[in-house]
C-alpha cells in the first residue's frame, strides 16, 4: 500500500490491487486495473463507435456497464477535474476483485481480439512540436551542419501546424497501412525537380497529448494550469518522406513530407494513470532558465514523465518467416527538452484557442545516445551508414512491406507497470503515377 | 443574351436577369442574381444554423423555400456536379422576374441586417498557400536580402498547414474582434528575448477556397479533374505578428505568429459564379514550365480568376469622426502564380485526403507594384516607412481599434458586376499579461 500523496496518486494506483478478470492480473498485460485508458471501438454488428476502457485482453462498454450515456468521446474527455477522477474511481472500483458489479461488468466485456478501433477521439486541431534536443540537434546536423540548434531552441518550445485528415489508428494485424507517397524532390546535384514515390520514407517515434478541456479564444492557459487541459497520450508515428522534405521546407516548413499519414495508438493513457511515473524536470547546467510563462513549482518538481520507449521494425520477409522483427531503438520521454505542460502555455501565450481532441506531437523522440535515435535519418545517418537486420536485410530507409511497431510503457518501484499499447504501421507499394 | 459556351457560363450567369427583389438589382450590390453566394445564418429564435443564399440585402432560406431538408452546409457542398448546377438553375430561376415562385421564395426572404451570420460550414483542416510571387519576393528581401525567392519557389506551390480553431468570420460592425496577441521575441541586438503584446500587427489580403468533395486517402487528385473539388471562395485575413514571426519560424514555419486569429467573409461565392471571370494563366517569359501534374489544357486556358481586392482601413479615430476609411491596396487575383487548381493537385501528389469544408488560403495576394502589396509589411517595408492616412494619422503596423475591411468583386465586359462582400476585423487591446 502506498500514501495517497506520492507524486499524486490515489487508490487507483494501488499496486496491491486486483481485478476479478484474470487476463488484467497478467503481468506482461499492458491494461492492468491501474491503467484504464479509454478508446473507441465497435463490434460488427454496431453502427456507431462506443467508448471502451481496455482491461487485460478485453474492453470495458462503458455504457454498458450503466456508467456513461454517451457515445461522444470528447464530452468524456471535457469533464471537470473531479468527475472525471470519480469516473475513473467507479471504473476502478467495478473491476476489482471482490466487487459487487461484477456481473454487471462482466456483461459489459468484449475481447479486444473481436473489435473494430477507431481513433480513440475526434481530433480537431493537430500540433507537432520538437521537443526532444536530442533529435533537433542530430536533424539540424544534417540540414545545417555549421548551424545544428537553431538560437531559438532553448527559449520556446518549437512547433507547426500538422495535417488531421490523415491521421488513422493502428489496427490489428498490419496495424495502419497506406500506399508509399510520391512527391517532387530535388535530385542532389540537379537543375530540375522530379517527380515519384518517395525514396527515403522514414517514420518517427512520437508521443500525441490529447487535450480535454478548452480555453476561450483570447485567454491563455497560465502554465499552473496547464495540465488540467491534457487527458492523456498515445503512441505517435509521424512518417516522414525524407526527400521530400529538404526541397520543399524553406521558408515555410513540413507539409507533403509528412501530410501523407500519421498513426496514432488506439488507447488514450490518461494524465491520471501516468501519475506514479513523473519526474523533477530539470534542464542542463548552463541552460537557460525558462521564461516565467513556461516555468512553475509543479513543472519543476514533476513536469517530466518517465515513458519508456520502443521502436521496432518487422519485414515482409520476417513475416513470411514468422520473425517477430527487431528492435531498433530504445528511448524515454523523460529525455525530451520540454514538457507538456509548457507546450500547453506556449501555444496558448498568444491566446490561440484549443478545443477537446486536439492533438500535440511531441516531435521525434531520441535519446542522448546515438542507439537511442527515434527516427532511420538520425539511425542511418541519412541513409549513408545502413543498418543490418538480425536476418541479414539491410535498410536505409523503409521499403514496401515494412511494418514499424512503436511501444510504451512505464515501471517504478513501488507501482504495477502500465503500458500503452502498440502502435503499428505498414507501407504499400505506391500508386504508380 | 449571351453564349452558353463563353468560359463555362451558363443562363444563370445572362446578365440581363433581373429579379422580382428589387435590391438585387441595385448596381451597387454584391449579390445580383448572378452571384448567389452560400453562408449560414440564423434569427434571434433559431437554434440551428441555416444555410442561406446572398441575394440584394436579402438571405434567401433555402429550407424554408423548399429547395433542400438540410441544416448542413458540408453536405451542399459535396453535392455532384450536376446537382450543385441544378440547385443554382433553382435558386435562379425562383429569384427572377415572373418567376410563378416569388411568393414561395419572399416568405423564405430575410434582411441581411436581421441576421446573425456564421463560418459558412465546418472548417476541417486549413492549408495556407504562397501563391503571390511578388508577395514572396518582397517579403523574402526583408528575411533574406541575399536570397528573396527561394530555389523551389517557381516549381511547387509552397504551402504550410494553418490553424483552424482560430479562424472566425466578420460580422456585421466592427466584424471580427480579437485581443492584440502576445508572444515571445528577440529584440534587435538583444540575446534574451521578452515576451509582450505584439507591437507589429499586420493584415494579409487573401482569398479563402473552400473544398468541396473529398478525396480518398494515397489517391491524388489529378489538375484536370481539381476544381471538381473547389466549392467556392471567400475573402480571407490572415493576421500576422510580424515580431513573433522571424523570432520563431525557424525551422518549422509560422506558428503562434498566425495562430491566435483569421478572419473570413460571410459569404462563398461558388467557382459556378466565377466562371464568367476567368482568364488564361500564363507564367513570365523563361520562367520553367510547369510539371506535367501541375499543367492541363484548361489550366492554361483559363486557370486565372479575375477578382479585384481591396485593402480599407479604418481607425478608431476615423470611426468617431463617421469616416468611411481609407483604401491601403487595391490588386488582383489573376496576378497569383499558382492556380488555385494547381494547389489542388500539388496538396494531393502525395495521396494526402482533403475534406469538404477545407480551406486554403491563397496566401497575401500582393500585385506587381509597391503600392498593391497585401501587407503592411510590404507598403510600409517592415515599418521603417510608416504611412501617412487621410487624417494625418500614421501607421507603420496596427495600432488597438483598427479595422482592416477587405474587399472582392469581379467586372467584365457582357457580365453582370458580383461581389465577395466585406471581411471586416478589428484589433483590441490585448490582455495583461
Amino acid at each position: 500500500m502506498i500514501a495517497a500523496s506520492v507524486g499524486g496518486t490515489d487508490a487507483t494506483h494501488d499496486p496491491g490491487l486486483q481485478s476479478w478478470l484474470e487476463s488484467a492480473n497478467d503481468p506482461a498485460t499492458d491494461f492492468p486495473i491501474q491503467n484504464l485508458p479509454f478508446g473507441r471501438f465497435r463490434r460488427a454488428d454496431d453502427m456507431d463507435w462506443r467508448i471502451g476502457v481496455a482491461i487485460g485482453d478485453q474492453v470495458l462498454d462503458l455504457r454498458r456497464a450503466r456508467l456513461i450515456e454517451s457515445y461522444d468521446m470528447n464530452l468524456i474527455m471535457r469533464l471537470a477535474k473531479e468527475p472525471r477522477q470519480a469516473l475513473r474511481a467507479a471504473i476502478s472500483n467495478g473491476l476489482q476483485s471482490g466487487s459487487p458489479l461484477e456481473k454487471q461488468f462482466r456483461e459489459a466485456l468484449v475481447p479486444q481480439s473481436r473489435v473494430e478501433l477507431s481513433l480513440p477521439c475526434r481530433i480537431g486541431d493537430y500540433t507537432d512540436f520538437y521537443t526532444s534536443i536530442h533529435h533537433a540537434t542530430t536533424v539540424g546536423r544534417q540540414f545545417r551542419p555549421d548551424n545544428p540548434l537553431l538560437p531559438n531552441y532553448k527559449w520556446l518550445p518549437t512547433g507547426y501546424h500538422g495535417r488531421s485528415s490523415s491521421i488513422a489508428v493502428s489496427r490489428r494485424g498490419l496495424g495502419h497501412t497506406f500506399k508509399r507517397p510520391a512527391g517532387q524532390t530535388m535530385p542532389a546535384g540537379a537543375t530540375t525537380p522530379v517527380v515519384g514515390p518517395t525514396a527515403r520514407l522514414d517514420y518517427e517515434l512520437e508521443l500525441g497529448f490529447f487535450i480535454s478541456r478548452p480555453n476561450v479564444v483570447g485567454e491563455p492557459i497560465p502554465i499552473e494550469d496547464a495540465e488540467d487541459h491534457v487527458f492523456g497520450v498515445a503512441l505517435f508515428n509521424d512518417w516522414t518522406a525524407r526527400d521530400i522534405q529538404p526541397w520543399e521546407y524553406q521558408p515555410l516548413g513540413p507539409f507533403l513530407s509528412k501530410n501523407f499519414a500519421s498513426t496514432l495508438s488506439p488507447w488514450m493513457v490518461t494524465m491520471d494513470a501516468l501519475a506514479p511515473f513523473r519526474s523533477p524536470f530539470k534542464r542542463p547546467n548552463g541552460d537557460p532558465a525558462p521564461l516565467p510563462y513556461l516555468e512553475s513549482a509543479s513543472n519543476r518538481d514533476r513536469g517530466a514523465i518517465d515513458i519508456e520507449l520502443e521502436v521496432w521494425i518487422q519485414t515482409e520477409k520476417m513475416r513470411a518467416e514468422r520473425l517477430a522483427g527487431d528492435r531498433l531503438t530504445a528511448s524515454n520521454y523523460a529525455d525530451a527538452y520540454w514538457t507538456v505542460a509548457q507546450l500547453v502555455a506556449h501555444h496558448t501565450v498568444n491566446g490561440c484557442n484549443l478545443c477537446d481532441g486536439d492533438l500535440f506531437g511531441s516531435g521525434t523522440l531520441s535519446g542522448p545516445r546515438p542507439d537511442q535515435a527515434g527516427s532511420l535519418l538520425e539511425l542511418t545517418q541519412g541513409g549513408k551508414k545502413p543498418i543490418t537486420l538480425s536476418n541479414g536485410e539491410v535498410r536505409g530507409f523503409l521499403e514496401d512491406g515494412d511494418t514499424i511497431i512503436l511501444r510504451g510503457y512505464c515501471q517504478r518501484d513501488g507501482f504495477r507497470r502500465i503500458g500503452l499499447g502498440e502502435c503499428r504501421g505498414t507501407v504499400q507499394a505506391g500508386r504508380r503515377l
